[in-house]
């Protein structure tokens, strides 16, 4: 199992504009974009709406977190054979809203392994990506919290942080894919995201909260092509 | 919005055998009882089961956790709306398999009282069960986490726990239901429950891991009667 | 075990101001004030400093948290029994920057009564204190999180909150000690405090950043004697 | 700042043999086998005792736990300030017993760095002491949970899980300090953890709980010699 790279995820989180019907109708924009353009394009809806959502777009579906849990009594928690039997194939893990101990995030990735699931691994700084590298994942994904849903872009404010991940990450691990995050809200953004190195972008409020999510997500499946 | 009293409220936990399909056909079993015997019986998937089993049975749902957050950037958390427009009516909270801090507690019940949502919070003793009673939630459970999984009931074991719990819990509140839990197993155990002054069981493995969740379930329901 | 009251509590936190050899010199201030005045004042510094501060003053000591355990593997955690040998005779619990599962907070006042140490458990709003209430502290303390080192009282900005804690709890439990913190700088606020029914103050940047401590701490023995 | 390799760290943990006045007996004992040996011995008190441990002792002493704070309103947690004025030289962080999100590990090494306090970043297997070493700490050290307190050493049960973390980690980081831990009850364990390429172990109940610690300890110094 894999996503074809450079990707664009979209993480829902828990906004209004993508919780339930919701969430359908803009997995359903995602999947127009990328079927318009061939962008690879992820959506990561919350827990209750990954069925319905899986149900009615073919674009890969991605859980918001998985715990480090077998089948059995954990009442609450979110377990790798449920996201995937609801139409999941991967999972953010570690968002900085959403931060695991480490052996948790280990012990996912694991999980992820045996159950043929993409973990998506979030870190806050360089120091922690090449971190994460070193556990293996997928996919590790550079965002720093202080520009979180800011609109500043972490590739255009932050470069260096963004080659910095880069060079560390790729000294542990040639073959992870790397994203970037934090504040991706215009095209050119997306673009320097990917000159700086990145395989792609984690987005959400640049897209959920946009008055016309088609329009931004178009235009940034279209910098992805250049 | 209320839930009927006596009832059953059967917490899907995370076994394989209420996951994804598996839970869909739980809740038709349990909603087969329900409409046989009359008896209240509450169904609580995990999360991304909420919506398939929603729209396949008419008895409530619950989902099993729930968080004390609003709509907004809250990536891998629980949010009320998105549960309720999957199809719940109500919530676990607090199960000692998830337990959560005192002030997230006392959040997630104004959050249920906003969202018109019921709040069912577990608690592993009388004296949490007091504590909780005095938040005013719909229904509080308790539930000895030794005997959880056991198979040895708290209303058979320790009645003198669901005894001091119900004299405790209505010191300080008169109106809350009380439920309890934890090796309910046998019918029996179920109408023990009643008899100590309780209004209905919260049971897990006992039904999920049934040979055959009917006649178990069946059993419970016609010993609500009596 | 008893602490006198009225009663102020000093809670160190971690300033600088209030480590180390700082932390000493602080609480043999406010021993200075409790023997000038007979005001009953309680110093709760950082773990490390407890030894020290005991050694130095005679006025009570508590430490800022304690953890739900026995004596054995929990590398890191705090224990009572060190605690008290170290010179406590009391601990906070569950302050609104270190808050605890309810059940933890529960298993800490059977630890405190067990090793006959006085819990103070802080809340942060009515519903929540009335919650603590019930599971029979020697102390309640009620802290708006929002007003805490802002310099505007609890007792000034938000009498109605102390009042509704006051009633709500004594519903539940006529013999806790109930205290008010956040914000308190200002000897009136003292006053205003146990006018509307409690017990004591809570206090920490309002007496550890003052430029003069001893000053300020003694205005506030002063006003609780009025 | 540095310690001298190969080196024994004891960790007291929260055990009664070495809280209070035991703990500075136990020190004691530590200092007694380091002059005797030329042994480089680490003590690591609970933060209660830091204090009169390190005024009663010569050899090093570190924390058992640090968080990732600046000087301020932190209620209850470890300050880097404290444990230092207190008398530690480093700190254990991330122990099995005391786990923390990998953001927080990345962030105590930080606080370390800045206030010359030699961290110790504890891991469960060699993915995750691979993972440590990205964030170049001085020290990490491997203890697989499932050993510790058992008297069965890693080194002599789970050779091959030394030996992986040792290959992975030098992969990484070539100038880490690695110790194992866990189980290690015999001087065998110590000269077997040497052999395998580590630079020490990390013993507690071996210690701690022995008969005669003095004669263990003692033992598993003379064995670091040969």
């Amino acid at each position: 199992m894999k996503v074809k790279t450079p990707v664009i995820i979209v993480n829902f989180k828990t906004y209004l504009e993508s919780t339930g019907q919701k969430a359908v109708s803009l997995a359903k924009t995602a999947a127009r974009v990328a079927e318009e353009t061939g962008a690879s394009i992820v959506a990561a809806p919350q827990f209750a709406d990954i069925a319905k959502v899986a149900d009615a777009v073919e674009i890969p579906i991605f859980s918001q977190h998985l715990d480090p849990i077998k089948p059995g009594s954990n009442t609450g928690h979110i377990l790798a054979e449920s996201i995937k039997e609801a139409g999941a194939i991967g999972t953010l893990i570690n968002h900085s809203e959403r931060q695991m101990k480490l052996s948790e995030i280990d012990a996912v990735i694991s999980v992820c392994r045996e159950k043929n699931l993409i973990p998506c691994v979030c870190a806050n700084n360089p120091s922690v990506s090449a971190s994460v590298a070193a556990l293996r994942p997928d996919i590790v994904s550079i965002e720093p919290p202080e520009l979180i849903g800011t609109g500043i872009a972490v590739s255009k404010a932050q470069p260096q942080v963004v080659t910095n991940t880069v060079n560390m990450v790729r000294q542990i691990n040639p073959a992870v894919t790397i994203l970037c995050g934090a504040g991706i809200s215009q095209s050119e953004d997306v673009a320097t995201a990917l000159k700086l190195g990145t395989q792609g972008v984690l987005v959400a409020s640049g897209i959920v909260k946009a008055k016309d999510p088609y329009i931004i997500l178009r235009a940034f499946a279209d910098a992805m092509k250049r």
